[in-house]
């Protein structure tokens, strides 16, 4: 999925809330620094989010979408806000990006790169999680019966999008040493459609001979994330529908250390868009605190699957000197340096 | 929840598949020897399982739900496999006797008892799972059109089970000292159906007033397993929807050391059975080192919820006693003991 080499390169910025806002910039100077590894580089800043929603009524205008498909190489967003009561009107503009540009895969390598403990320092995988359906395709009703009152949500899981997340991992696992792949399923319970999604993704290698190579192991999701915390080197790379993908990713995340450092992409045939994997924090958000790092090395994974491996090496192995050397860091790392002072770090280095 | 004091009790006793039942019986070791703090005793075999199902044609043959109605005055339930591959007609009998029995409370209390390495020494939580509707409905469709393949299922939440859920949680919560409870929800994807499941319990104590002491947080279940990790003395009682909360039992098991010492209750208005956290293992079924403690732990909170507190507190004790000692476990806490040695060392301290 990487798109042919450009003589210059735009990358749209979606900070959204909070400390995406933070965030985005320090990436911003990370590409930056990269200098001659990649074409000369644009920014075009775009608006989403829930502060967006709050001054114009929208959470994702249609401005933005056009302007990334239109206009973009690819992208970064930073992290959105979500209401703490109902909001009539508002819906998470990420969870439609990812589905208007057709980003099917949500890509989040978990690293342990400095000492973060035991445990955490046997993991080294990837969650590759289904990015557009399952039960975030958002079809949900409230009917009120003489019974009561009664909501239902519908969760679509598709043979089509099965497969082609399935391949997008056998890929993945076939480029690393360990070429294992773990498929997340919940078919003890459903059957039908978590069955399609592990039967899709098991007949892959089938039709696709250049997979036989990778070992398919599977688990059921609650053992999955038992098993994850237990035992994290079993796992190496790891393929679910898109909730479950996103509740393991966190879980792989808190095991590393911290959320503050864990990159994706949300990645398409034709597009990518780098994302870390926290959120807004509000709680920290104006603070200087918030760590710059996952915001960095999304760039870097954006870059790598956009077809610049040298640029997004350099930025990547910045971050990993910074947190090695383990001097510079934000709170969440058990450090006191500023999101700027991070950023100089890394910057530094590349 | 708790039933009538009586002459005499009938426990159901349903093994399952695998190490099911290993430890079925030792929970019924550990009621025999609680003696005279609880009615005698009389148990009752009954049938249900994959294996069952192989033999007989159905995983949960009627009888067995006629005489847990009509004959038993609680349960326990063992552990069922999962077929591996799609078996035509079958379906997880313990799911289906949650629903049967109108069970619609799964408490999973996950306590550190020893030494299980620093954060999991923090943990002292009740997991109040929703146990009959969200996904679990199983109502599943598989849909092909010239569009390809389409699977769908239904997630349903009621008003009326997250009320009743949501009571049961703050009762639990008004019990213990903290009296905390955190809401799990993800309404910021599903703001219809969790949005409803959150909205209901947050009323609860606008019209039950004996529970404003009760002091409400909320998570978003991704965040709930990150901060699970990360900082689990921040739980006190969680309520969540079904399927996060079979997720989030099995990450706060995996935090104390082994899924081999986590009870839970399927508990009803009238009706309770116990069942160990853990599944029917097969990779150590037959092996002699399956853990009994969690069966045992069962039976003391299925005695617990049918009124008997001094039963289940001699149970309870005896177990905390070994698991302190430190000196009898079996492989999954790091000892060389059999399940047999094991519950004999129970029975022993009762
Ligand atoms: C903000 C939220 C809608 C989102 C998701 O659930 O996908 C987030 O948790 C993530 O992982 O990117
Ligand atoms: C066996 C399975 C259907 C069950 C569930 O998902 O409820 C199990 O994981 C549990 O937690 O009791």
């Amino acid at each position: 999925f990487s798109t042919a080499i450009k003589k210059s390169l735009r990358i749209g910025l979606i900070p959204g809330d909070g400390i995406g806002r933070e965030v985005l910039p320090a990436a911003q100077d990370a590409i930056l620094a990269v200098g001659s590894s990649i074409p000369k580089t644009e920014f075009i800043s775009l608006d989403a989010g829930f502060e967006c929603f709050t001054k114009h009524g929208e959470a994702l205008p249609q401005e933005t979408v056009q302007a990334l498909k239109n206009e973009c190489d690819g992208a970064l967003f930073g992290a959105v806000s979500s209401p703490t009561r109902k909001v009539t009107g508002y819906s998470s503009p990420i969870v439609a990006l990812r589905k208007q540009l057709d980003l099917y895969a949500n890509i989040r390598p978990v690293v342990a790169i400095a000492s973060p403990g035991e445990r955490g320092s046997k993991v080294d995988l990837i969650v590759v999680r289904e990015n557009t359906e399952c039960l975030y395709v958002k079809q949900e009703q409230l009917i009120t019966t003489s019974e009561g009152v009664k909501a239902t949500a519908t969760r679509v899981i598709t043979k089509e999008a099965s497969r082609r997340i399935g391949k997008m991992a056998f890929e993945l696992a076939l480029g690393r040493p360990r070429k294992h792949l773990t498929i997340i399923h919940k078919s003890n319970v459903l059957s039908v459609t978590d069955g399609l999604f592990r039967e899709t993704i098991r007949g892959i290698p089938l039709s696709d001979k250049q997979y036989t190579e990778v070992t398919v192991a599977e688990q059921i999701v609650d053992s999955a994330v038992y098993r994850l915390f237990r035992e994290p080197e079993i796992y190496d790379v790891l393929v679910a529908p898109n909730l479950y993908g996103d509740i393991l990713s966190d879980a792989a995340a808190a095991l590393v250390g911290s959320l503050g450092i864990v990159p994706s992409v949300n990645a398409g045939d034709k597009f990518v868009m780098g994302e870390p994997v926290h959120g807004s924090a509000p709680d920290i958000a104006g603070q200087k605190k918030a760590n710059p790092l996952a915001a960095i090395r999304s760039a870097a994974l954006m870059l790598r699957y956009m077809g610049y491996p040298d640029g997004a090496d350099r930025i990547d192995n910045a971050v990993n000197e910074v947190l090695r050397r383990g001097e510079i860091l934000t709170p969440d790392l058990g450090g006191t340096s500023t999101t700027e002072e991070v950023t100089n770090e890394v910057v530094k280095r590349i």
